[in-house]
């Protein structure tokens, strides 16, 4: 995507010493700042520390982060103690187990061609991602066209919770993608973004894609958008997943759940937009592990003071304070969830389809 | 109640000079400070600017501003000048216009006496809010003490939204008295506070209320209580009211219909306790006003930065913010309403037989 009218992907190998580069998304949108990953140490840093999130980047830079393991040292035991170290930097996403497991499968039969090996499983793993994405958002748009026809080319208002856009994956996003498609095709439309506390994904993130893209959008407090379903000013949601089960439940940024009732309570089409890698097949929706950050990401909020970043307490340390990453919004309340593949019911038969 | 051992209550007057002194909201948690109202415009901007807040803590400083009008000049028109112009500072809470109403109702046949009568009348006002929030409590009590049986003392685990506690009201509180009731009657509850985007009256003033009163809480972002609904970890809600109708529809601070449709998804019991002046018997819900407050109050956030209350930037001016005051949950999502008069459904009839 276009950043001050110059391309960009959240992730990119460096040609001069081969290292990887990613957008540090701690800075946005007040300085557009990049992060450079030296060894699997850096990978694990940027995955924990959310340099980088969203389920497809963190898949794709952890496949770079075994592969930056591998370039130090390509013995099978330290590949599979990076492999395991990364893995721990995060529970919910799906993406980060199943690409790692990926990758330490692609060395089984190599020796010492391993490391242009797994840089070449990484690419592949980072192209996948785009193409998938774009999949997503041409399968999407149609989604989006329908309710411009049925509106007579008014605008369309579509809510999106968190940031599941460009920045999340490597290009185009999974629930920003057939937004951006739209936009392109001269669709009328209108973004409500949730803020997204508590660390503000939305208001940073998705509202700087958005303006980068000139996407007329408007930024709101995550309580807000079931006065605006009731009021009939949201035609549809679409926001992303971490983890998706076989029977359709969707593990997303906590506050989605909320959300899906709203829609589901006022008649509003809701999707989920995600990749087949973010598929679990293998796991009950309450068996997922929904992470607990840090409770300073509550009781601090970090923002823009005099020109540099900075944060301010809203909680003292009379009061203790919870910090759930996660919800799980049940099937029932998904309209349809948007693949590369199609689009499907959250149904087991119809999911399983898409594997096959 | 009590602030560091000391008993308070949100408003009272100065003995030395009569006029109007309350605490001033904007500081807490971090500095307990109070405001001095002086005359009718100070009543107007602690409304406006939240000095004060809370339908029923609103109503009460606008019987104070009619009050401190009539003490700089006892014509009927300047009296009447002053009711309109407090009335115009907020436009959800139906206390503030009932309240001024019964005010210049009260100058009625009268002429030098007015200052005394008025300010008696502002003090039975006061009075009034508070026995009928210490009656909310107690008619609150029997509904946390069932579940307490429920569980076999284990805890109870109730999760409010936004400050519906003292500071809201005059003494006691709408939501928080029945709490309070509970925990003096030693019954072990925890209560999961929302912290209440955008300006986090949970996360400052609730959690500062709970803290003096030594009651176990956790302060949560407002995207955590789907989770924790369906996890189980709540066994009732209650929130309170700036108005509700005869039919039982309930607007309250933006976020909170979200909670109501996760607890009816839940089967958890969703109650709203307000005093009888927090109905409106006379309006629709959809023709109540909904409040737009300024935009800022998202863009920035305001907490404690190095021993002084500061504000950070989370939103930049590229993207358009709203800011919504309050939101509607439907009669069919609440439980019960807790007044001072009784518990009742949120029906028609039984609405109506409260006023009886």
């Amino acid at each position: 995507m276009q950043v001050n009218g110059k391309e960009y992907t959240s992730i990119w190998q460096n040609e001069s010493d081969g290292s990887i580069q990613v957008i540090d998304q701690r800075w946005l949108p007040f300085e557009l700042k990049t992060f450079n990953l030296k060894n699997y140490q850096d990978a694990y840093y940027a995955i924990k520390e959310m340099v980088v999130r969203g389920a497809p980047l963190i898949g794709v830079t952890a496949a770079y982060g075994v592969y930056l393991a591998a370039r130090e040292d390509t013995s099978k035991s330290n590949i599979l103690k990076a492999a395991s170290h990364i893995k721990s930097a995060r529970p919910t996403a799906v993406n980060l187990e199943s690409v790692v497991n990926e990758m330490t499968s692609a060395t089984e039969g190599l020796n010492s061609e391993i490391p242009t090996s797994l840089l070449e499983r990484a690419n592949h793993i980072r192209q996948r991602e785009i193409d998938n994405c774009k999949a997503i958002g041409e399968n999407g748009l149609p989604l989006i066209k329908e309710i411009y026809k049925v509106k007579h080319k008014k605008q369309v208002n579509i809510l999106t919770h968190c940031n599941a856009g460009w920045l999340a994956c490597v290009d185009y996003g999974t629930a920003l993608a057939p937004l951006y498609m739209a936009s392109k095709e001269n669709i009328n439309i209108h973004v409500w973004v949730d803020e997204t506390r508590p660390r503000n994904q939305g208001a940073r993130l998705t509202a700087w894609e958005l303006s980068q893209a000139g996407i007329p959008h408007t930024v709101i407090p995550d309580n807000t958008g079931g006065l605006l379903m009731r009021n009939q000013q949201v035609d549809l949601v679409i926001v992303g997943s971490d983890r998706t089960t076989k029977d359709g439940d969707v593990v997303n940024k906590i506050g989605t759940y909320l959300k899906a009732l709203a829609a589901f309570d006022n008649g509003i089409p809701f999707y989920v937009a995600l990749p087949l890698s973010s598929f679990d097949t293998n796991i009950h929706a309450s068996k997922i592990p929904i992470e607990q950050r840090n409770e300073n990401e509550v009781r601090f909020v970090e923002g823009w003071k005099d020109t540099k970043v900075d944060s301010v307490r809203i909680i003292t340390d009379d009061s203790p304070v919870a910090n759930f990453g996660f919800d799980i919004t049940p099937a029932r309340l998904v309209t349809a969830l948007i693949t590369e593949k199609g689009i499907c019911k959250p149904k087991k038969d119809e999911i399983l389809k898409l594997f096959s």
